[in-house]
């Protein structure tokens, strides 16, 4: 079997060994859903698990693209092979140098050990989530040990994406005033760690304060280093300077010891776990049904009576899957 | 059977009747896909149909709800029921109003041919535009004979829209200096209309020249009062004070009368239908193996192979569709 002109041995081989033309390769295989992406993703499944997946989001202009590129710097610091894998909004209305693109005019970028991609947010079979998550999955496999996540927080990705990673980092900045708007959201709930940057600006502290009020209130009179619940700090960093990066890594760092020691890590991975595999076994049925005989021959006999509104489509569907149920238990 | 307290056909007769309440409760049901939503719009489907669908999207700030409060009050002038559905992308980042809130506080609120739903874009099942278009399914059903859908420029949901409505508009003002960032996406040749709003604004007759350039050199050399296609007009509108709002009106019923003649409007819902239909047939699916006791089971059992990474999610996923292919052709 051929997967992008390589025989699967050899691309899952050089994915394993971390060669950035086969990793380059495969990524691109499974983030376009091209033949043979899920037998890939397979091969490399029992591979997946060492690296830690850390998601950073926050509102446009928060210098999210600087702080990455802050820590892929103290992360390469520590030893580490750093991938950064960039989720893109793909509006017609977002002007301006997309996520990924940003990091690749850093002189980080020309670094072997760095590897950078950008997703588009269309047209991936299953949504942007699973593509991403799967997409980490192939970076996890070829020996990146740390994999940052970024998403422009403009929809609903941001909050997906703390269904993707270990620690979800928030970046905010003290003039976007967003702070007591979060609070309306799940977001302040996902987040681990909260990251006021441009620091060096009016209004950081205040912000700082504001924050760390809202979560004590949310997290109430739970002791906050006996497991269970952990109150995400609120750091104050001007990554544009890297002033404050090297405490975000540290904490980072300790959170990491938290959620082992907890049984919190485990638990994610357990629900990351579940997650890919409820969309793996979705994305096999929709193929199924959709390349059966059977459903299509009904779907187009049907046109008529639903032009006519003779029949609905939720009788047709219903007749369809009593039709699959039927066969099933015969 | 009980629909949200209400048994089904006085539920499905209020509907029909446009009694507010029941319009209200029943899209309520459809939007959170409540128990027996399928069935309700089962019951509404052969009344689709009359309805004019148009979409209005553009950027932040593009004035998109004042002139939706400009164009239902111009269609109340022609004598139309109008129905108003914002689609908000819930951001945790965008501060501000909600799109429907803002038209809520005009006095347009208050007529009670009037109709306002906010669709929050997440936790739908079956996603947002399959949602919204239940909704609009609804409404149509109850009688209104002008349904605009306004999205927010700030994700996927403006391409969507597209597929949601018969005639899509396009709002975009002189400052944002999205004419040319607009051309690299779908959104161009997606728009039936575009309209340069607050043009009052210096800059506005450049962006119309600009944007009548794009749309000349898009569709070429096709002869635009022939059918098949057709270059969008680009109209110069100050919704505020109601300048050139008429001619917007003016242009949709021209739009309408070519597309009908054309029969343009018959193809566009035709797709619409075949997607309601597959959607709804997705959805059944979806619920129909979910719910199915043997695939509960398989993922169960599986989860210690997943585990310890001795079986891939992707075989779990192979061996339960087999599964069902055998059984189905047994």
């Amino acid at each position: 079997v051929l997967v992008s002109g390589m025989p699967d041995d050899a691309l899952v081989a050089g994915v394993r060994a971390g060669a950035v033309a086969a990793v380059a390769r495969a990524v691109s295989v499974v983030e376009n859903a091209r033949p043979g992406f899920e037998t890939l993703l397979g091969a490399l499944y029992a591979g997946i698990g060492p690296a830690r997946r850390i998601g950073i989001t926050g509102p446009p202009g928060a210098g999210k693209s600087t702080l990455a590129v802050a820590l892929v710097s103290g992360f390469r610091a520590q030893g580490h092979r750093v991938a950064v894998v960039a989720v893109d909004p793909t509006s017609p209305f977002t002007g301006g140098a997309l996520l990924g693109d940003r990091i690749r005019m850093e002189p980080v970028a020309l670094d072997p050990d760095v590897f950078i991609r950008s997703m588009a947010t269309r047209g991936s079979l299953g949504g942007v989530a699973a593509s991403t998550r799967e997409v980490c999955d192939v970076l996890d496999a070829a020996g990146f040990t740390r994999i940052l996540v970024e998403t422009v927080g403009v929809g609903q990705s941001e909050v997906d994406v703390a269904t993707l990673v270990d620690t979800l980092a928030v970046v905010l900045v003290p003039e976007s005033g967003d702070g007591i708007q979060m609070l309306k959201t799940g977001l302040l709930e996902a987040a681990d760690l909260l990251i006021v940057n441009k620091a060096d600006r009016p209004g950081a502290d205040a912000l700082q304060r504001e924050l760390t009020v809202a979560l004590d209130l949310r997290t109430g009179a739970m002791a906050p280093t006996h497991g269970g619940a952990r109150r995400p700090p609120v750091l104050l960093a001007t990554a544009s300077t890297g002033a404050g990066v090297g405490p975000i890594v540290a904490e980072l760092d300790a959170q990491w010891d938290w959620q082992q020691a907890s049984g919190e890590l485990m638990r994610r991975r357990e629900r990351r776990m579940m997650q890919r595999a409820r969309d793996v076994i979705d994305r096999a049925v929709h193929r199924w049904v959709w390349q059966h005989p059977a459903v299509n021959a009904l779907v187009d006999a049907a046109g008529d009576d639903l032009r006519l509104g003779v029949r609905s489509p939720y009788q047709m569907a219903t007749e369809i899957v009593a039709a699959l149920q039927r066969e099933v238990q015969s």
